[in-house]
This record gives structure tokens, C-alpha cells and sequence, in this order.
């Protein structure tokens, strides 16, 4: 921490504080510039809150942080070493992570009925997903909406499941839902509108499916990892990240912004998986092979992709689904692109032919 | 709703657009312009998805919605008249709404031991204020910051309102703790991060107390009076909107960008009782004083100023906090501009004497 | 400018920094933490680029800076006196300044014909407002939309100045127009478009009539600054800022974000005068009075207002605009609150009378 | 454009309405919903203003535009072909558009001395670029900093060209040096400062260089467009579109957010050639390579990469250039990707040997 004095601040005050911040356990330096006086801190200083610091005088001008706010999400904690999250699919292992194969995800935004998941899953897995996607229960912003199947639709999940040898996600809105979804669910979901639902953060961290944690829409990087780091500081080292667009002034032919730049910020912050989602991102099925090859391009671990066999009938995200169809399109173009990243398994290839 | 082709569709496109948008029960009336048709719908259309819409022709260009989204939070839901919003505590009813007094919810970010629980309530009493705030379970951005001291903090909040008659407001973060908190708050607040928790806004909208509903920092107003409807529609008619600063592009001088032309918004557009909270809209105490002023003379109906007996100690938001001495001189120049809308009580005139 | 080192780096790569920048003319001074090592940086650093000192080692994690950017735009640099920008009219002087009454400027978005604008300028001082504001050159987001009556206007301004003696506020779009307008105009109009049009700001530096300089649409504070800063520099001191909305996330019911908290955080940093225009803020006549309120409430010290005799037939901005009853009104009502401020002029109380 | 009515509209007032837009030559048509009026306006509607239009009366809710605001930037202007923006440089012409080979222009963001420029022209034309960028004219945001050595600057691109014969692109500010840039350069840059310049769009677009139109930090993609509507409109046909990054949230990371998707959006909208510049559009040379593979994924027609000899000495922008060295991995890492789009031409295949 850095503590920046006003012009003009007064000896015995910057004395004062410094006594001050002292008896708080930490160690002041002073350092004398040509207009300004600056106070470095050194010592345990991750917990404390700049603000707060501020607080203690109206010399202050303003205390900058040096430390990152976050440990066990920070490159620094694994050495620099990626995470690599395994997860056991009936399939074999799925490995998320920067030295891994590109992992595909795929299906319906919510799930319909049995015949939709499973004809939709089998398609997925012969274009070369690794993954089903589908919501039992779906966060809407209207009441009126279709809100999920809930209970039911785990079911059919699982009947999916057992038909493909897929891997299952899903997204978890409320905490007495959990040890359901996670009969079902091979990783657990996490959506950008609860990415700040802290207790719901602190009970998925307090248990031992792998989470994948949605970026919130107005979230920074930082709240991201921090968000993250509640899952982590729970117990739960097993967490990919998502990213799903952001808001920003311009939704007018896109539904958000997505911001693929976090890949490469990300990777220098973090050891964790990136997953990209291109559907929620744009909104629209015509741009999402573009961004799902950007996504490749720009080295995204993981995709995710929403693919509905009927898009006008879906009840949920119709317009930004591809047809099965267009989903075979698009993974052999991004076969294309994953062999330019020497990333791409050669078992998805074969599947595309 | 509105249907707009694309330059050059189809007539026969166009007929199977209309007849397809038929089935669905609406009745479609087309207008041919000089460069593009457009098809109205008429009929039910508030619950259809206008991206649903879309996706039935490759034709289609765009589908404009002409109908709000929602119902129960809408002006014309109750004939223009605006919501009063009737808190008792034991001083008696306070009421939230435009034709009543204004009204002002103070207290610290976190309630921290029973002296400085009661010594605040006291002292915001004194200066006029009708409302106690002071959270038990905080959301904090870091797992390692302080979260709230809990249940045990829910008994300091009555214990201070036993001391003073100030009414109880709260925030709820976990439906697992609704039934404790509901018995010591008068009104629940949802935090700004929970704002889309749709599971938690369908239990405060299946129980009895008023709500406070704080705009989350990317929600549009749209999507505000939706979570407010998700409230509404599950039963629960009193909630009150609280404005808490949204998130910009620029947050280097206060934490917020305070989006006061909220208000007038508003105001036209649903009846329901607007707060301003100055204190995390700007995140800084300097800057409270203005904002409150200002959201009085924009014409809140309500306030929430943050107050700490000792803003250096504070647990939490210590930079936003007013010392009392402060917040009673900012309630005296709040009664000059409450008092020339025509709106500011006697009585909190005669105790800020 | 504080230097913060990543965690690890070694020893003689800090040497080899702190030796690099001393030959820079600075004076490096190391403060070893317990994770990290800062370097602080003392000396003539205002000019220096954060972004050039980091790359001189791979090792740097960041660069802060501690100084603020801009000088003469500083509350600093008039010991903390605020500016008093006096613009002589032919009613006399008019003052612009925190310690000045409240002034208006009232007119419409465009001049259209003679007989408009100047009936629109009785109208308005007949209100109590000092100046008349009006576009010649118009900046419009379309070509095809009307550009304003450009030359011809400007003789248009002046028989409406002759008519009532209000002063004249008029845009600079073009550097070839600047002895043309400022033949008429008092105070010369930077619009937000062109706030960081650098060549434009450096003319108008660098002669003598008053600059109104509105914040750009994605102007953080300090952007703005820097702004006034380039024509302060120049030469020209007389320069007023106007805060006219920001773009954020919502634009669907008010055409910007009017940001009043920019009202309190100016105070604090600069000593120019601030003007608030709540007609382009919002986008909305229904919405200007209350925003208009809120602004003098927050310390405003002047006031910006588009008037139209008839808005419906307006050639530009028309549904922003008052009508001059409604002006009047506004007036009225402002005067309560300008009085609670103790900066309402008298004679502007006798005009509404 | 769509006039829809408010709930409870009278009858009389929707068949003024109607009428008075007869009279702006307009023909309207009614259609009654279950709940709404609204009318549809067949005729010429492109330059109206839907704001101007909802000041008629104040029954009016809202006013929805279904036609494009920009008619020579639109895909079918031209028939839904692509244009091929050809310029004509001593090595040849080169073509941009989406039909044609993916173009690379590179160089230091200003031009420092004649060896550095000539240099560093050498370098990105072996490593396979077709285009020197450099900056005769800077915007700075702070009047303090490095300005750009204007015309001297002119004669050392000159000298670049002529050593390399690679194009030349060079950012205008200011009217006045139209003509001498023009000597030098075969396009001439527009920088997102200057975006909404409307004086300068429609100079430039009366003379005959091809123009490079950076986005505006906070410009819709319609803003965008109409920005290059004013040039064509004005005569010039040869517009590039330039991509540099949107100002959002979250600037810790990177100094914008650079918007790819909206590479696929423009596509549908528009025939102008699409740039991206990674540089501008993370601020970081770390992150320059993930995001020009990227663009390049997603379907650009061209590069911009700032590449510096000495970044750690550059007079402005350092942190965001690459070395000449790490320009030539990036080329090689571009083939492979360019490749896999079909599009990366066989001369720059060998130039990377």
C-alpha cells in the first residue's frame, strides 16, 4: 500500500499517521518527492482496505493498492504453473486448461423435453463436444418468463447422459438445489447475474464438484477473481472461468460485448481454465462462428456453444442458438483454427469427418 | 410488437410470416412502406420474446416491443396513483411514496457491537432521521474482508430499536437466514449484487415484509422494475426502489456514477417509492452532502445516508460514513431543500432544532 | 510516480532500474515490502508517461502515478481560490463562479429565423435568464440533418443580443469560423464532440473570449481537465466547464447519464466554474426541471437550458425543449431553490415576479 | 418509423396525429392492438428525426425508426457487395476488402527521427507488412506531452516511402494540413478523437486520399457508420473502418476494450473494409498477439500494429509497441492463421521465411 499526501500536508500529521499505521502492525517509509510526500507500507497488507486507510486522515489524497486483493486465484500461487481441471465424464476424463486439448461444450439454453436433450446431445457429441450444456432452472429477467423445468428437467439430463457418455453442465440458482444438481451435474454452473451471490459462492466452494463461474455483467477482472477466489478460499480448487459478454454503451446489434482481450489478461493473472461463450456474447447465432473462432485464436480453453435442434421453437435464447446443422459447420471450421493452436484433438477431428 | 423485414422479402415469405405468427394467437397487420414492409401484432404480446420472434425467417430484420415488459410495477398499473408504502415501528407508521414526507434511513454499513449500534441509533434519532440501517451479513468483495457479524448482529439491531422506536431496515443475502431477519427488520433490503437473484426475489415476494430493492450496478431501469415485478408478482406489494449509483467508465473520484435523472424516470413510469443512498452512490463522504441535497431536489422520496460514530474504525465503508456531527448539519441544510418541496415533516424540522 | 516491482524480481534488475531512471534526472528510493519491492520516484515527474516508465524492465508490474496530470486547471494552482470568469454583456457584467450568484443560459438548440430567436431572448430575460444560447454551426450525427444556418445565424445572435442585451453563447465547430463567431459571440462553445479536438482547443487558447468547454460523452473527469488544461495552457484562463451526460449502459429513456456528482468532486479538484445543462443531460424537456433543481441543490454555478417557442416544429432537438411557459415555471421554481442556496440573484426574483 | 401511442390515447388526438403527418408528407397508417395504437409511416423517412416526431403530442409514448439512418454506408447500397478499397503504393497496389488478401500496416506511433522511421519502414516491410503508419500530428491528451513533429515529420515518411516503397498512413487533425499530408500520404487517418469532427469528415471526404476512420472511444456502431456517411456523402468512396478499442468499466488491465465482435456485425451492415488495431485496443504489446490472431479468426480485412525499434524510449505510446523482433514471430504466428481463412497472400508467406 501506498499513501499519497496532499500538497502541503503538515510534518506532525504525516508524523501521526505514520505512528498510526504503525500501531495497525505495519511498517511506514516515508519518501520525500519534490511536490508530494508518499508513506509506503510494508507488512501484511492484502487485507486491509485502502479506503479505510484513507480514513484515518484529511491529508490523504489517495492510497493506492500494490498487492492484488487476491492469492489462491493468482498465477504467483500455483508458480506460474496453469491449473489443469480434470473432470470425469462417462466418456473418460475432460481436461480444462492452458497445456490441454480445446474442450467444446454444447446445447440447449434450457431443456425442453426428453426427446430435444437427447437428440440434441447426440449430435452435439458426434460434431465433437465433450460436454451438454442445459438449464433446469433458468435466471430470466422477466416473471412471466419460462423459468425451467427444474427437478424434472435434472432428469432428463441424466437420461441424456446415460445415452451419449457426455459430460453434464448446468447452472445452480439457489443453494437448496444443490445436492440435486450435483447427482446430475458434472460441473455446476454459476451465472453471471449470481456471480456476486456470495453465500451461494461460499456453499459451491464448501463442496467437491468443479464450478464454472460466469463473468458478471458489469464485473471487472479483478471482481471476477475475487469472485473466484471465494470459491477457492472455500476449499474448492477446481473452478473455469467464463466469459460471456459484458455491458457496455452499445447493445443495440449485439447483446453484449464480448470481451475476449480477458483471455490474454487473464492468463497472465491467473492459473485457472478460460471458457469463452460466444452465444450469450453476441446474442445472435450469425456472429457466433466468428467469435468462436476469435476465441480459439486468441487461446481460450474452452468453448461453449448453445445449439438447439429447432431455435425458432426454443423457449429460451432461440435467436442466438445454431440448428445442429450449422453446428457441424461450425466445428470443422474450428477444427481448422484449433490445429493452427496445436490444440485440437485428434478425436474431434475424426468425429467432423 | 412490431415485425420489420428486410429490403426486398418476399411476398410470399411475408404471408408465411403472418400466418406462422397467427398460430401463435395474434392477429398480424401489415404496412407496406416505401422502402420495407413492417408487420404489427396485435394481440397478447407482453410475454412473447422479441428475439423469439425473430428467429422464425431469416427475413425478418428486427422486432420492436411497444408493450413494457411490465405489469405490476407499471404507473398504469394503479391508474397513475402513486404507491404508499406503510412501515410501522414503534414510533409509529413511516410512510415511503410521492405525496408523503420524505424520509431518512441512516445508520453504519455494519453493525458492530451494542454500543455503537444504540450510540448511532440515537444520535441519527436525534437528528431526525426515521429509519435505523446497519448490516448483519455484508456482501463483501473479498472472502477475507469482514463479513458481517451475523445473527448475533440481529440482536444489536433490536436492541437499538427497543432503545430508540427507529424502525429496522436490513440486508437479506441468503434465504436460509429470512426467517431470523424478518423478525428484527421492517423492511428487507436486497443488496445491488442480489438485484437478478431471482430465487431470493421470489421469497421476499412470498413473505410480508417491505422490501427494499437497490439497483444493480449494470441494471438498466428496465431491468430494475423487472426484479421489482418478480417481487410483485410473487405476492408482496411493498417495495421500495433504492438508486446506489451504477458503474461507468469512470470510477478514479467516486466509487459510483449516482444516476439521479432516475428519479423523474421513475417516477413516470411505475408508482412505486424511490430512495436515493448517496453514500455508496458517490463512496465518499465529502461528496454525500451535494448528492443529498440534490436527490431532494429531484424529488426522492426517501434517503439512506451511511453513519458511523468513528468512520477511521469502521469494519466496513468507513470513507462513505459521516460522523454524527456531520450528518446532523447535513440534515439541517436538508431541511432548507425538503422544506422548499413542500415535503419535509415538522417534526424532523423541530428535532434537527 | 511509485514504481511497484513483481513479486521475485531480482536484486541487480532493481539496480539496474533505479540507475536507468536516475538518468532520467529523477531520484529513485527503494522500499522493500514483505512480497514486493516499490521504488519511488522523487523529482519533476508531472510530465513523465506511467505507461514509458514501465517498459523499461519486464519486471515492473505497474506504474502509479501520484501527481495529477493537469496544473493550471488545479485548485492547487490558485492557492485554492475558485476562478470568478466575468463575461461583460450589454446588461452588465455577468459572473461565473462558485462564489457568484447563479447564472442561466436559455435558448434554443439552433437558430432557425430572425423573428424566433429573438422572441425566444425577450422570452428568456424576461425569466431572469443572463444569457441567450443558440447553434449557428450545428454538429449533427447525420448529414442529411440540418447543419444549422451557420454565418447567416451569427447576424441572427447579434440582433437578438441588440433586442435584450443578454449575452451570447454560441458553438465552434470549425477553426475557419473563429473571427466570425467570436465577432458575436461572449462566450465560445466547445461541444462534446470536439472536447479532445486538441488543434481546435489550442486556437481558441490563444485568444481572448471565454471558453464554455462541455465534457465529452466518454470524458472521465480527468480527460476533461486535460482539456481545459490545453486552453488554459494556451493562454485563455476564462474557461467554464459544462457537464452535459455521459454515455453508460442505459440510453433507453434518457438520451445520457446526467453525472450531477461531477458537481462536488470539480469543487475539490479545479477552481473553473461549472455549469450544468440538463436538456442534453437527459434528453427530455419532462425530465429537465427536475434535474435543473438537482443541480442548484448540488452546487452548480450556472445552468444551461434549451428553450423553443414551438418544440414540436424545432429543426433540431426539438423534444428537449422547453416552451417559454414552461420556462417560466421552471424559473419560479427554481428561485426557491436557488434562494436555499443564498446564491439567487434579486433581480432574477423580481423577472419571475 | 413506428409512432406508438400511449395506453388510453383519445381517439380525436390519434386522428390529429395522423393528420399532421399527412401534412409532413407522410402517410399513416393505424394499427389497433389489444392494448395500444400504434402507426406505421409509409414514405420518406430516412432523414426525419423519430424525436422530432414525438413532440406532436404528448399522447405519443415512443417513436421507433425501422430504416437505417445511413444509406451509402449500407450493405445494400451496393447490392450486398463488399467494397475493395484499392490504393496504389510503389510496390503495387493494395487492395481492402473482404474479398481480398489480409492487409498488414505497422510502424511506431510517431515519427521521431528519419533513422528510426527508416528503420523501423524496413523491418515490417521484411517481415511482410504493406503499410508504414506513423504520427506526423499526435493527439495527446495532456497539452504537455509530445505533440508529434508535424510537417518535418511529413518529409521523413517520404523518405520511408521512397526507401521502401511501402503505402503510407499518417492521422490528420487539423484542416489546415490537409494538403501537405496529402502529399505524403496514401491514406489518411481519422483518429477516434475525431471521429464526430464533422468539419473535418466532410473535408477530407471532399478530396480523394482513401480515409482510415478509427471508432470513437464511445461510438456506437451507428455512430460509426453515419461518422463515415458525412465522407461519402461528401464524395469520397474509399473509407476503411478502423476497430481501436471502447472505453468501458474496466481499464485496469487493458487501456480500452477492443470490440471484435464487431467485425461480423459490421459485415451485415455495411460494404466498407474493416481494420483492427490490437495496439490501441489493449494498450499493451503483451496482449497485441492473442488479439491480432483473433481478428484475423474473426474475419478482418486488415492489421494495424504499432511496432517500435526502441519501445522503452519511444516518445509516446512505448508499452503498446512491439520490437521488430517480436513483429516477426507475430507475422509467422498471422501466416498460420491467415492461412487457415484463405486470405494471407503468398508473398507475405515468404517474406517470413
Amino acid at each position: 500500500m501506498i499513501v499519497v499526501m496532499k500538497v502541503g500536508s503538515p510534518e506532525p500529521e504525516i508524523a501521526r499517521i505514520c505512528e498510526d499505521l504503525a500501531g495497525w502492525g505495519l511498517n511506514p517509509e516515508k519518501i520525500v518527492g519534490k511536490h508530494k510526500v508518499v508513506i509506503g507500507l510494508v507488512g501484511e497488507t492484502a487485507a486491509l482496505d485502502p479506503l479505510q486507510i484513507q480514513e484515518i486522515s484529511p491529508w490523504i489524497e489517495e492510497v493506492l493498492r500494490v498487492e492484488k486483493p487476491y492469492k489462491r486465484a493468482s498465477r504467483e500461487y500455483r508458480h506460474g504453473e496453469p491449473s489443469d481441471v480434470v473432470v470425469q465424464t462417462p466418456n473418460g476424463p475432460v481436461h480444462f486448461g492452458e497445456q490441454q486439448p480445446i474442450s467444446v461444450v454444447a446445447g440447449p439454453c434450457s431443456v425442453e423435453n426428453e426427446s430435444m436433450i437427447i437428440e440434441t446431445a447426440k449430435r452435439v457429441k458426434a460434431a465433437g463436444a465433450q460436454f451438454l450444456r442445459g438449464g433446469a432452472f433458468k435466471p430470466r429477467t422477466s416473471p412471466y418468463a419460462f423459468q425451467g423445468h427444474g427437478e424434472s428437467a435434472l432428469a432428463l439430463l441424466q437420461a441424456a447422459k446415460d445415452a451419449t457418455g457426455l459430460g453434464i453442465i448446468t447452472e445452480l440458482m439457489d443453494a437448496a438445489d444443490l445436492d440435486a444438481l450435483a447427482e446430475v451435474a458434472d460441473v455446476i454452473q454459476i451465472g453471471a447475474r449470481n456471480m456476486q451471490n456470495f453465500s451461494l459462492l461460499k456453499r459451491v466452494g464448501a463442496q467437491g464438484k468443479p464450478i464454472l463461474l460466469k463473468r458478471g455483467m458489469a464485473a471487472t477482472i479483478e471482481d471476477w477473481l475475487m469472485a473466484a477466489e471465494y470459491i477457492l478460499a472455500a476449499g474448492n480448487p477446481n473452478v473455469i472461468l467464463c466469459e460471456r459478454g459484458i455491458r457496455t454503451f452499445d447493445s443495440k446489434y449485439t447483446r453484449n460485448t464480448l470481451d475476449l482481450s480477458c483471455i490474454p489478461v487473464l492468463r497472465a493473472l491467473t492459473h485457472l481454465p478460460i471458457m469463452i461463450d460466444p452465444s450469450h456474447g453476441t446474442g445472435r447465432w450469425e456472429y457466433v462462428p466468428a467469435m468462436a473462432r476469435a476465441a480459439i485464436a486468441a487461446g481460450a480453453d474452452s468453448l461453449m456453444i448453445e445449439v438447439h435442434p429447432n431455435p425458432a421453437k426454443a423457449l429460451s435464447d432461440g435467436p442466438q442458438s445454431l440448428t445442429p446443422e450449422r453446428f457441424d459447420l461450425l466445428m470443422q471450421e474450428l477444427a481448422v483454427f484449433g490445429q493452427a493452436t496445436g490444440r485440437w484433438l485428434p478425436q474431434v477431428e475424426m468425429a467432423v469427418v
